[in-house]
């Protein structure tokens, strides 16, 4: 009798921390009220504000790799707009 | 005749991102739905998503330790609710 053994790849558990930034000349008018905001309050110092969005994401996956096409894909479909965003993708741990 | 130098710090231009996330246990709407399309596009890989917003602020300093002051005071009286955030802030170069 054989027996076969599938070595099935460990599923590992991964976060990324994938950071939306609007694209250079983009109007930005969260940050642009927040600067105001900050002006009126008294902060003189501080030059600019730019507002960021970061999604963390927890996802099982085989390998980085595979991991990261998955973020990839999922950030052009759903969470970037290419016309105005650009997208980071910073692994943590 | 006595001359005085007065001998001025230098002001020194800095960029710091300030992160605020939602304390442990408030609800992350904007995660979960985030999540909910996701996994409607079939990625059922994703276990969760978090939303963090981002500032960064550009500002001009005498010192790190002034400026760090400086925007802890800005986070406290107008970027972050203390009662559902916490925040933290990353220096850039």
């Amino acid at each position: 009798m054989i027996t076969f053994l599938f070595c099935e790849k460990l599923i590992v558990f991964m976060i990324a921390d994938v950071h939306i930034e609007l694209k250079e000349g983009v109007a930005d008018p969260e940050g642009e009220s927040t600067l105001k905001a900050l002006r009126l309050l008294g902060y003189k110092r501080v030059k600019k504000v730019s507002s960021v969005r970061v999604f963390r994401i927890e996802i099982d996956t085989k390998s980085k790799e595979e991991a990261e096409k998955e973020i990839k894909e999922i950030c052009e479909r759903l969470l970037a707009n290419p016309v105005i965003h650009r997208y980071r993708i910073n692994w943590i741990g």
